[in-house]
């Protein structure tokens, strides 16, 4: 699937949230601006649901919840399982919040409006272990995807650009499965400048990119090591490809040479964990 | 991302096609049906839209095209490249293609309805080489980007089942970028009955599942081996896990454990290829 297949939902349909109170979501106030995951430090509560999202959420003593919608049968399994709801839920039928995220949503019965998480600063990043760059990644359900193969490959950050990338909240989380909790989210202005600091500070930058003068499978990967991932169809920008220290392609055996970007991510991290010794 | 976070659209939304032609797609005449591979038999055309999505038809002398929309941006691209269009194409606006599709769907200017391919039939498959067996996994999305990592990995099939499995067409094939043309696709009415006759005919069957035995990494791979994903959340049905000869599970070191399914997927794929020698 194309990274351009699908756009934001949240600026596109109008329709999540169009009678609920979650406008900071909706754009309206912002003519001309990106979705962007800077916009988690504006006043838009994050929307999360799912019981992963929200469950991971209620356990995160970092995310503060403002709001929290269950249905009854969400409410007994969260009673059932023992997680603490911190704040007293509003007890609402499936439909209210059908209403409130389209007919789209798998919702699960769980629904909250959260403070977006801070987003750390890159020089604070340890240098150490696994990190993972994304230059302009756009779709939602792909970085969501991205964030959760991050999360189980234990990545230590994902760095994105504050333009151009998604906002930390609805679809993405959702596909994130609760990893938003997990995986810090460094946003940045500049990505050359980001990936020039973790080469001072000793990261491995490495690109992926079709057009990479070697195989991933062949470059002598070592701790610490920044993965760099660009949007499909338009790959890493001059700037980015640039920067990094090397620029790989994964070589595959079929006819078809490139992937869906989340399928090309979750490669890269199997092969840069499994190098690093992360696997055992 | 859940499997069951976006439903197939061509059944949700009635909008493609509602005032087009397609009428096949939208499943009016046959109520209670699910939708499936098995109606690529059917009278309804596959919707093929998208650069890679059409030109790979346009080049795949199996696949008979029966009408080409193109704009004039498209028809000239198609022109410089000396690609073949086989039928005299209808030059619209992109507005037009927009109309037939929705607003979400990122068509490139191109258009076709072409017939489905035929499903060869299980006992036809030579026993060799990597084959794919997906068990109800039902999100387009997800099997389009697991067909397009299957032609990455030169995998020889897919096989799936005809109910509980979306139609190879539209948002699927848009998502396969052309893989469609390229990696036949096996339905079977009974998944247990395919994978004994993969069993008999030599093939080593895998199922991937959480609850697995062994870590793949640990599994003496060969070939010809069969791949088994079931769905995120419900995992291999009971028989098809019973089917198998080996349940394997993906160990991964973060604190997530399972992964989005074409993601699951595509590691797989990869941790096959490479035991069985494709990938040099």
């Amino acid at each position: 699937m194309s990274d351009r297949d699908r756009k934001p939902p949240f600026r596109r349909g109008g329709r999540p949230f169009a009678k609920g109170g979650a406008k900071g979501t909706a754009k309206a106030g912002s003519p001309g601006r990106e979705p962007a995951w800077r916009d988690r430090d504006s006043d838009g509560p994050a929307i999360l649901y799912g019981w992963h999202t929200v469950t991971l959420a209620l356990a995160n003593p970092a995310r503060r919840i403002r709001k929290l919608l269950l249905t009854e049968n969400a409410a007994r399994r969260l009673a059932d399982e023992n997680i603490d709801t911190r704040i007293a839920p509003e007890i609402v039928r499936p439909s209210q919040i059908d209403q409130m995220l389209g007919p789209d949503a798998v919702h699960q019965g769980l629904l909250a409006e959260a403070d977006p998480l801070p987003s750390p600063d890159i020089d604070t990043l340890a240098p150490e272990g696994l990190v993972l760059v994304l230059d302009q990644i756009t779709d939602p359900h792909n970085v969501g995807a991205i964030l959760r193969s991050a999360a189980a490959f234990a990545v230590k950050a994902i760095v994105t650009t504050a333009r151009h990338s998604p906002e930390a909240t609805g679809v993405l989380a959702k596909s994130a499965s609760g990893a938003l909790e997990l995986v810090p989210l460094v946003s940045v202005q500049n990505l050359a400048r980001a990936l020039t600091r973790l080469n001072e500070r000793g990261f491995l930058t490495v690109g992926l990119d079709s057009e990479g003068s070697e195989n991933l499978g062949a470059v002598a990967l070592r701790e610490p090591l920044a993965l760099v991932l660009g949007a499909e169809g338009k790959g890493l920008r001059q700037l980015t490809r640039e920067t990094c220290s090397v620029v790989a392609r994964l070589d595959m055996p079929g006819e078809i040479k490139s992937l869906n970007v989340s399928n090309a991510a979750v490669l890269a991290l199997y092969i840069g964990a499994s190098r690093l010794g992360l696997m055992s």
